[in-house]
């Protein structure tokens, strides 16, 4: 069985001091030390990134890291834009699978704040489709148009999408890891400025630099004295670029085919799920997930949210984000969907500290690119 | 075992009437009707791509393509520079290991004509350290270097290089999707401007648009009845980003790495390879190729580029780059490494029309990405 053996993460936040390479050996080095591997013991690097090339005019990461690592293996680079972590674990766990005996190190790296907002944005707006892009459509656009939909379709209001900021900065606080530590109100929520209505700064991710790292591995030597979770599933797919070809907007396809096949290659039921890491670039995306993903009835969501339903004090059976999500812990691209790997490998192996879940033993994680164009749902347990 | 059962090409070439989103659907419709495979048979899907985003602010093509060709299975993006094509080749191969009975597509595409030869010289050299990127040395500079180091080592001249190109344009005039079909003599390239000293236009690739496909299967019965060449080996190598960090400049060690790793795996022999499809971005750089996979010893690559010794007239046992290499078939730089299995599986399979090389049994893909920053060495037998 293929094995998390360990995690490790950089602060996320404006590290302004930082460069992308700065943080790809600050999170290497980290996570080597920590577990006491030496790179010699390293079979192949898969890192996520998405926007080195267009920010930083750094592409070719990997020879970055063969530079930075001193090593000559195989290093792959994956682009999903915001899945580009979990596109990285999703392809280190496919060629764990064929590759008996090995050990690899998963990184995830993104540098986001050495230009200005309008620039990041513009840069994120890549991955949208060209007419999506020539009118001016950024993403924090094509997510308030599904919030649109959403609270019309279903009667909710902004203070059901606002209860998701709430909760996950109530999780943040318990992160030391995380870009804000501090408490939120919906009052705060609502009063915050709009980005996009009914979309406002506080129910959306902020941008951050940051990076993160795990270590993969099927050699029992290697698992040996360690705290192991076990991948029991991590799949992807696929959808239009453009939201204008989707059937529908409360609803990622996406999501639904990647969790649908997870949930079957793990023969788990959702009940049986303690933690989780979904994707919440924005209040909205939050409720769509746990939609999607087959925890709520379509159109419940809103209700859920309100109750703080997956709330770590709410008493429940299943706790969403208690990294703090994208919102709190802060949303460095590339790093996003390791760090959500990462968070329930703490759950599930009781390293989670504050934060920590009683009795977890499976949790899931739920990373997407674009507005839904791919998403990667894995599965691990103990 | 993994097979390659289609290969299909655009035209290469200064395509001005096609975006990058064209070029994926004529490749993709051509390779499926052309083996009569429907989009429903396919597993996955995998697109190598450098410059989508520096270059035509598209990224996420994972969802370009799911929307393409109307499919949500998962799609893997590589980017390794100018080894995107050959990466997404490998992990087509790897995933294709631990997956049984399951069929991929492996995609290349690149646009590179929409913007001036400068915009593109300084996009692609996103590919190079921040340093080199810095003092302005782009990647004809950085060839060059090798090239004077080269010259300069083991006495040959500007002529030796200049056989190099004088042949591959002998050979990319049997090709009919080349880029340039025109025979050049050693006095064309000799007279031809200085790029970078010593290297002229004539010893380099152009600047190309175009698109390639493979499908690759290890599902008995979607090898009914086709054209079948087998994958012996595909292995992938890194070095560092830095040129000034390598320990010589007149070889690769990436190339070294990968090939040595590749034979192994083939358990085959140098003398067993009849064909070859080797990274001829410069012409110094198909000579470090055949001197780092290991046929010529190194500092007799001079001699043998000058003797022609593998154009498909010589009457030798080993032929390279039958498809005019990258310097007259071109270099879409995402589709070059696919463009390569691609002409190794038309020789392999006797479909490699004038340019078709008598008994062709075992062939070779070397795929370079930067200055050597990644090396793909894949070897096919049939």
């Amino acid at each position: 069985m293929n094995s998390i053996i360990g995690y490790y993460s950089t602060q996320f936040g404006e590290l302004w001091d930082k460069s992308l390479d700065d943080l790809f050996l600050e999170v290497a080095s980290g996570i080597l030390e920590e577990l006491r591997i030496e790179t010699k013991q390293l079979d192949a690097i898969f890192v996520g990134n998405m926007l080195g090339g267009v920010v930083e005019r750094q592409l070719l990461l990997s020879a970055h890291l063969s530079e930075l690592l001193d090593v000559h293996i195989p290093i792959y680079r994956t682009e999903a834009a915001c899945a580009s972590g979990g596109m990285a674990f999703h392809s280190a766990h496919e060629y764990l699978k064929s590759n008996p005996k090995k050990t690899v190190l998963v990184l995830g790296a993104e540098k986001m704040t050495d230009i200005t907002a309008s620039e990041i944005t513009q840069a994120l707006a890549t991955a949208a489709s060209h007419k999506e892009q020539s009118v001016g459509l950024t993403f924090p656009g094509v997510y308030a148009l599904m919030a649109q939909v959403y609270l019309k379709k279903y009667g909710y209001s902004e203070e059901h999408l606002a209860a998701i900021s709430v909760k996950n900065h109530a999780h943040g606080i318990l992160n030391e890891k995380a870009h804000f530590r501090r408490l939120i109100s919906i009052d705060d929520v609502l009063e915050s400025p709009y980005v996009a209505y009914p979309l406002k700064v506080l129910d959306s991710s902020p941008i951050s630099d940051g990076a993160t790292a795990l270590i993969l591995t099927n050699d029992p030597q290697m698992m040996k004295n360690r705290n192991i979770a076990t991948i029991l599933a991590s799949e992807s797919a696929t959808d239009t670029i453009s939201i204008a070809r989707r059937r529908r907007l409360d609803e990622m396809e996406s999501t639904k085919v990647a969790g649908s096949n997870a949930f079957k290659l793990a023969k788990l039921r959702r009940e049986d799920i303690d933690v989780m890491e979904v994707h919440d670039c924005f209040s909205i995306t939050e409720i769509l997930a746990l939609e999607d993903l087959g925890f709520w009835k379509k159109g419940h969501g809103g209700a859920q949210a309100k109750e703080m339903a997956t709330y770590i004090e709410s008493g429940n059976n299943l706790i969403v984000n208690t990294s703090g999500g994208l919102k709190a812990a802060g949303h460095p691209v590339g790093s996003t969907g390791i760090k959500q790997i990462g968070e329930v490998y703490l759950q599930l192996t009781q390293q989670a500290k504050k934060r920590q879940v009683k009795n977890a033993s499976y949790g899931l994680a739920h990373n997407v690119g674009g507005s839904g164009g791919v998403a990667v749902v894995s599965i691990l347990g103990v």
